[in-house]
C-alpha cells in the first residue's frame, strides 16, 4: 500500500472507453490518457510558513479532475497509480 | 457536477456569434475563442501564508473577462468548461 | 461596465495625434500605441500575505503612464480598454 | 557513515530484477534505474521562515517512492547512495 | 508633472559631454547613455508583506548612479525622464 | 585567512588518488574533481525573514559531501579553496 | 563620494601583478580581472519582510572576495569602482 507524503495525493486514473467518431473502439496504445480519476490516498497536507498544517480538501474515494501532463506514475503489481501534488487537482466530480 | 478546489473557478465560455467584416457567419473551427464567460462554480478560496482563507471575489452567475491562453478545459456530457485560477480572472462585466 | 478584480486597473489609452517629422498625420495602422491613459476603474486592491488588503494608489479619472507591452485588451462596444495590474502603472500625470 | 544535512534524506535504491517480456534477465547497463528505495538516514529537517524546524515525515528503514532524475549519487565503499531533498520523496510503501 | 507610484523613482539623466580620446566631441547619436542622473520625484515607497510602507532612501535633488538597461523612458514636452524602481538605484553621489 | 560571510562555508577539496581500472595513476589534468572535502571555516549563518539567525549545521573540521558544479574557487598561496552556500552541503561523512 | 543604497557595497578591485609563467608582466588589456577588493563604503543594509533592517557584515576597509561577473562598474575621476549587493560578497580576507 502506498502512503503519500506531505501534500501528495494518489490517484487511479479512470478508464475511458474511447471510440472514434465512426464507432471504432480504440486499443490501449491509441487511447488518450484521461485526466479524471479516483483518489486512493491523501498525504497529511502541506505545511505553511507559519508551521500550520493544512489538511487536503479531497478525501479517499473522491472522483477528481486533475492538471494534465503532471505527476509521477508508479506501478504496484498490475495497477498504475499517479502521484500528484494536491495543487494539481482542479475539481471534484460530484454526482 | 464539478466542485472546484482551492482558488479554482469554473467558467462556461460565452458563445460569440462571429461574422467576418463582409458578413459571413463563421463555422465553429474558424471562430476565435472568446475570453468572456459565466462563472459556474467557485472554490473555497486560497490559503494565505498565515493560514487565513480568502474567499473568491466572484460568485456563481457573474459574467467575467479572463486571461487568454490559460486554464484547463474539461468536458462534462456535451458541455466544455474551463477551470481557471481565480487570479486569471480580470474583471466582472456588470450590466 | 467592467469592474476590475483584485489588483487590476482598467485603462483607456490616450489617443496620440502622431505626425512624422515632415508633418504627415499617420493613419491608424502606422501609429505607435501610447503608454499613457486614463484610469476608468480600479479593483479592490491586492491582499498581502498577512491578509491585509492594500487599496490602489490610483483612482478613477487619474491620467497615468504604464509599462509597455503588458496587460490584456478587452473590447466593450466600440471602445478598447486595457486591463493591467496596478504594479504595471508607473506614475500619475498631474496638471 | 553519512549524516544528511537539513532536509536531506539518504536512500539506497532497490534493486530491480529486470527481465524483458521474452524472459531475458537484463545486464546492469541495460537496466532502468528504479525509483524505489530504502531510507538509510534522515536530516534534522527543514527550517521554516518563522524559525521552526519541521522533522521529516519518513524515518530510517522506510521503503519509499521518489521523484525520478533528481538527487546526487555518492559512493561509499562498494555502495552507491542517493541524497535527495525530503520534498522529492512521494510516498511510503507500506506492507 | 509626474508623480511616481509605489517604489518608482523618476530620474533625469545627466548629460555627458562625450569626447573621443583624440578630442572629437560626439554627436547625439554616437553618445553612450549615462547611468547617472538627478532624482526628480520619488513614490511613497514599497509595501512590505506585513503591510508596513518603507519610505525611499533617496529624495528629490539627489544625484544617483543607477543600474543600466532598466526602467521606462517617458517624454514630457522636450524632456525625457526615466522611471525606475528604487531598487535599481545603486548609490548617491555626494559632493 | 578567509572568514566566510553569511551562510557561506569554505571547503578544502579532498584529494582523490585516481587510478584507472588498469591501474594507471592519473595526472592532475585527467583527474575528476572530488565532491568531498573538509570544512575550513563557516559563516555566521543565514538570516530568516523574521530576523532570526540560523547557525550552520556543520563546523570546522567536518568532512562533507557537497553538490557538484557549484561554488566559487579562491586561491590563497598554493591552496585552492571552494566557497559554497551551506545549502549546497549534502551530508557529513562520519567515521 | 559614492554612498551606496540599501544592501549595496562599493568595492575597489585589488590590482593583481600578473605575470605569465615565463615571467612576462602583462599589460592592462591582457590582465584577468581580480575578484578581490577593498570595501570603500557600505549601504545601510537590507530590509527584511518584517521591516527589520539588517546591518551589513562587512565594513569600510575590509578586504573581501566576491562573486565574479556580477555588479556594476562606475567611474569617478580616474578610479573605477564596483557596486555589488552584499550577498555577492563571499568572504573577508583576514591577515
Amino acid at each position: 500500500m502506498l502512503k503519500p507524503l506531505g501534500s501528495r495525493v494518489i490517484i487511479e486514473r479512470k478508464e475511458q472507453e474511447q471510440t472514434t467518431k465512426s464507432g471504432i473502439v480504440l486499443t490501449d496504445s491509441a487511447k488518450e490518457k484521461s485526466n479524471e480519476g479516483v483518489v486512493i490516498a491523501v498525504g497529511s497536507g502541506r505545511v505553511l510558513d507559519n508551521g500550520e498544517k493544512i489538511a487536503p480538501e479531497v478525501k479517499e474515494g473522491d472522483t477528481v479532475v486533475f492538471q494534465e501532463y503532471t505527476g509521477t506514475e508508479v506501478k504496484r503489481g498490475d495497477e498504475t497509480y499517479l502521484i500528484l501534488n494536491e495543487e494539481d487537482l482542479l475539481a471534484i466530480i460530484e454526482k
